[in-house]
């Protein structure tokens, strides 16, 4: 179609980049379970089907549904034998992640993760700033546990946080950042 | 109403049996949850939504979807922190379990998890005898690669599975057979 391969290449920076952190996740997550690395995957939204059409025999099609608040986090798996589980989130905040952004039961089920041995934590890219930090659970729980503030600032994810440097594959190199922490690695 | 304790009994006791084994698993786990035993869930049901309406600003409506081939198994979570991962079917059949009930793309999940160090198995459930089984994800293995059978035999399933016995609470307790296999429990 005479497109050029810049042109192709800015086309797939695009069309990827547009649907931001969570399409980058999932790529990254494809890398990890073709490299054999972990299985790792996003969990379907969760959704209540009110009605379904069987337009026929081998066909059904959903005519009604609501999405429905979900109970977990986005994200679960295994690595290393370890569980993983963890919500990603996106600010356009320049300073600091409001914590309205995630749902208080999510909380609750990361705590139980970490309580049962699991590695849970959040994933928050600043948009605007480009930058995504990766915080463990841990740092999550006592930030909750010893303040009443309505958002976690940034200097915190620069502080107790991990930035997840942009790369090529897997684009989102969370797991890095776990070696470090869970498995003795060198960031 | 007028109902006698009875009656409610076995309005309750039909109510939560007309869903079978799916429920009978999903209270079980609520069970574990509340009593902070594991954290395990069934994913949601995946769907392409290929149509969403606004009614409200604050409402959407799905319009129109589909139901997609699910390219992992059913429940996942965590206990003793080890990573759990099954599949759940029921076959009416009195003599064996038919492989085409299970998904190929969920069986390579499972290898992928019992390979990363999860623990990985199937829950089966004879319903016109009802008996339910346990089949560790080692066990299918070995059978799946021995053999070119496209059924495993109920007898497969005494002799290498285990029974998981009818309870009250939790109603399907397999977190018991893992602990004989895995924790070194009694039985």
């Amino acid at each position: 179609m005479g497109y050029t391969l810049n042109d192709l290449k800015r086309i797939n920076t695009h069309s990827n980049r547009g649907m931001g952190l969570e399409n980058d996740i999932n790529v990254s997550n494809q890398f990890y379970l073709i490299n054999d690395i972990a299985v790792i995957y996003k969990k379907p939204t969760p959704i209540t089907i009110s009605k379904v059409a069987y337009p026929s025999r081998y066909e059904a099609k959903i005519k009604e549904g609501y999405f429905k608040t979900p109970s977990t986090t986005d994200y679960n798996g295994i690595y290393k034998g370890k569980y993983i589980d963890f919500e990603a989130k996106e600010t356009t905040s320049k300073t600091s992640f409001p914590l309205s952004n995630i749902h208080s039961h999510q909380i609750t089920h990361l705590r139980k993760i970490i309580k049962h041995g699991g590695i849970g934590f959040l994933i928050v890219r600043f948009s605007t700033l480009n930058e995504t930090y990766y915080l463990d659970g841990q740092e999550l729980m006592h930030f909750l546990d010893t303040n009443n503030k309505k958002s976690i600032s940034l200097s915190f994810f620069k502080e107790k946080g991990y930035l997840i440097k942009d790369k090529i594959q897997p684009r989102v190199d969370y797991l890095k950042i776990i070696d470090n922490i869970y498995f003795g690695g060198n960031l």
